[in-house]
């Protein structure tokens, strides 16, 4: 009843776009942690090459569930 | 002339984008609120389930315009 | 070896998605400025008009590296 | 599916606890507003008398579900 | 005894100072709120057209006493 | 005598106290982590369920000395 | 009319709860200054020895009202 | 050469405007600080009294040079 | 229609008030810079002589349009 | 392509410098952490004995890129 | 067994590094306070004269026992 | 009498020390600007090559006075 989580810090990133940079941040996440429950991003930011992004890095924060 | 404003803050969520959760935060406080005229992400969040982004979360402050 | 930046601030702006208005910010950002390297998302707002995202309206700081 | 909720602002206080501030809070709350779901304490205050605690006064950010 | 108090957050204008758009936010969130008894000033910011400042635009918290 | 130490960061909770969700937070880390020395709370929340507090949640840094 | 307040910061600890900390930094504050009449919890921290907490300590600003 | 500098925090008010609720405060530390130096402002309140303004209320940080 | 904007932070100073060091902060940047826009206050600070305030000094952020 | 990184917390301490505390913290993540890439330093802290510093106390964040 | 501590803010300065200024901060805080257990850098400025710089100015927190 | 100052971001780097990699900083921000008067360091961040730094990258706010 009285869960207790973990909260690590994860640096996703991706050519495409943000929302796909914390996606793949918590796929990674989600390799070597069970019972991911939520994230919050706690940083944008990204890489520019010969002036356009090479790509967004995003920070989220990731809470997963500590079993009994 | 001299405006003045209310903000209210309101949490929307989305399974596909964060842009998505911001939409849908804007739309459900236009059902209710008139002049609405600007808005800030204060915070990004959401839920993982089976290893994978059931929803984007986003808290966004809304500004609108009070009447006279 | 020992490279010194300066940072800069822009405010980008797109009616379709965040990510664009990233995308805004550093193209104009990279019409007058060389050697930029990195950016952060510092503020992510919006206008609304008639109850609908008119455009997104983002601040990132922009890293560039001075040359010798 | 895509809930969305509001944030108010709702300062509560207790002359015996930081937690039963909270609750008097919370409890003022739920006396007009439906569907409360969460809340974070964002400041905890208090003032004093003849140089003991006359009581707590903690601010809490209430969330509470929008219907439909 | 256990007051308790709610919290909005109003934007004031001015195009004189930023004493007046504190007074004109308050003026106005007194037009329709009941037992106002504080507020905190926490942004400062303000429009310029052609060189000079059109208005002072302050962003108040604005605490008032919620009854029984 | 040049300790080091690794912060990690708990969630406890509890439906009594701020006060006991913090305690169980020390305690499930003490349960796999040696050498815990301090900890600092960063953020308080709850959910709520039928007008009334279901369980406080709170935040910790927990920091352990690393050995050798 | 126009009072004028110091603020002074005191860390109290208690091996019991957070409240039970925060009243011993008012007590002791007390026992030097007079006038005090608020104060503003502003970090929550605290030693943990053999797997318990050893004592909560609570910073909190204190507000104490010059004379004339 | 090497100055050392000590600060201490102080609220003023006044029922006129912000300007002259900072120099009351310090004008206030000035009776009993020798050589006050710099001041910044860190909070901006206020009380409000039948619907208008009774005073602005400042925290100020003042610091002042110790002797040799 | 997708403006971008530049920001650039200025400190203005003034003997007589807060607004003044502001609006000296605006004015001397339209020395120099096209299209000024909007400002926010970061800062509000000042030097102290003889015990009394010698000027305020304040942070401004000034957002500036960039052309085509 | 799109590398993934975890962050980790660590307190380094000297009795010599803030510059050694942070490379004695770098030098222990390194003893179980593969690849690290960056740090960045979020609090420098210290004990003082007897009127003089007995160490510098520096937290820094660590990140360090996670295998395929 | 329940320490209560004074916290009292102090800038240092030095024409030589930030940790030297650290240390001057310190020396000159332990000449009129007993006790000093901690501190903690809140703020590393300083000041330029032609081109170099003239002195490092640092704030730190000072944290002393009171006794009994 | 009334200056007033145009702050732009520099970050430095030294593979030495925190305080050279602020001079590097200084220093280039010298070839260019004239008339700098103070910096505050906003960013001690650095980058790891094989377990041991490679630099100290730090960011610093540099403030200089504009000319009449």
């Amino acid at each position: 009843m009285d869960h207790v989580y973990r909260v690590t810090e994860i640096v996703g990133s991706s050519p495409e776009s943000i929302d796909q940079a914390v996606r793949n941040a918590i796929a990674r996440a989600g390799a070597t942690l069970r019972h991911i429950d939520w994230f919050e991003v706690t940083e944008i930011r990204g890489h520019v090459a010969d002036g356009v992004i090479g790509h967004f890095q995003v920070t989220v924060k990731v809470g997963f569930r500590l079993e009994g």
